[in-house]
């Protein structure tokens, strides 16, 4: 599959202390399949600046695009925007644009703009920014890289404001046969028609009901009419 | 903190795709916490060999301990058992213990202990067996990586059978104050704060309340004098 590739870097000590559960890698990776894009790789890493800079680095030269969430609000452990730009080498600086958007938010809710608010305005240099609908505080892209905010309803704002300036390919199409027979029963003609089938990807995913065991068979890639082959033998063989 | 540190690798093209969402990162982040072990990284790759080859081996050199997740089956895309072995240069078999555990499970079920389930008894060389109480397919332990089935529920019951016998260090402990203010008017104090105490991890966390704008505090850190004595001045700043 030719489609682009992309990584995600979730960014933030809560996710790793077990306190918060991230929801932002299992809904981009729904936004991205839409869309065309292969999620091949996520990483979790604490707001640590070595570890960040480091994560970025590697995922940006092994991937398309590089989406990161967490770590871009007002107080000291929000350190990401300085750690991309460390990761990229470009200085970084409150931007005026971003100023004004902020500005312009805390006046209409009749808040300070103060210092730790104007810290939101720090920006890489060289970096487009990403429009927050919700709470103002723009998230930005910088070469391949979209640092977008953790808070979920920020962040899905911020993708869907990102996806549709990105080429997709084919969108990634699956369709899924039940079957009611353990993983162990199907797995030898299984794999004999996946092997029929390179270009396709076909996985197995073992599930208990009522105590019986049983499979979903996946089977997935982007042209319609090979995965409906494909749906054909394996509905002949286990259906 | 001196805490030894781990890292997990969730192995799968369901997770990526958006089709599944990983659940066992989060159990894991919260029993190494009990047990004094800081989770520093996760990450997720495809059914991929040389992915996972290349994360082990990341993740084992810079980490204590290496948790995966995922791929441990007995279908075609399950090669997480290989791959390991591949990432440590070792040879891999079926293994005679691991054969009886596994004859002996699917005698009393009545089921054919075909190929495909055999396939389940490939054990690197040198490893040792993770007990699966749930349905027999053992785990293994190679190096100071422990590779565990993807279905939660034997997830979560491998992770009980080894955390015993890692050594932890004190547990890590965390208390939060909950304040009515937004994160950009608590910024400036907490950052402050934070300063004064070097050896405990602060961080914030905002929340929306019927419309208005609220910020979770939490402290962590292993001493518990250390932990109440910044909680105190935390609710003297914002209580």
């Amino acid at each position: 599959m030719a489609n682009p590739t992309a990584a995600m870097l979730v960014i933030g000590d809560e996710i790793l202390s077990g306190r918060t559960r991230d929801s932002n890698m299992h809904f981009l990776a729904g936004e991205l399949t839409r869309h065309g894009i292969r999620l091949t790789e996520a990483r979790v890493v604490a707001d640590d600046a070595a570890a960040i800079i480091c994560a970025v680095n590697a995922l940006r030269t092994a991937h398309d695009h590089v989406f990161t969430s967490g770590g871009i609000g007002p107080t000291h452990d929000d350190i990401t925007a300085d750690a991309i730009a460390a990761a990229f080498g470009v200085p970084i600086s409150c931007r005026a644009d971003a100023m004004a958007l902020l500005r312009a938010h805390y006046d209409r809710a009749g808040l300070e703009f103060n210092a730790a608010r104007q810290r939101m305005a720090r920006i890489p240099d060289g970096a487009s920014l990403i429009d927050n609908p919700v709470s103002a505080a723009p998230g930005f892209t910088l070469g391949n890289v979209n640092v977008m905010a953790g808070v979920p309803r920020v962040f899905e704002a911020m993708v869907a404001s990102v996806l549709p300036t990105l080429t997709g390919g084919e969108p990634l199409l699956s369709q899924t046969l039940r079957v009611l027979r353990g993983e162990g029963e199907i797995a030898t003609g299984f794999g004999a028609l996946a092997a029929d089938f390179p270009d396709l990807a076909m996985g197995s995913y073992p599930f208990v009901q009522n105590g019986a065991h049983g499979t979903n068979l996946v089977v997935r890639g982007t042209d319609p009419a090979r995965i409906d082959a494909a749906m054909t033998r394996l509905a002949a063989l286990f259906g």
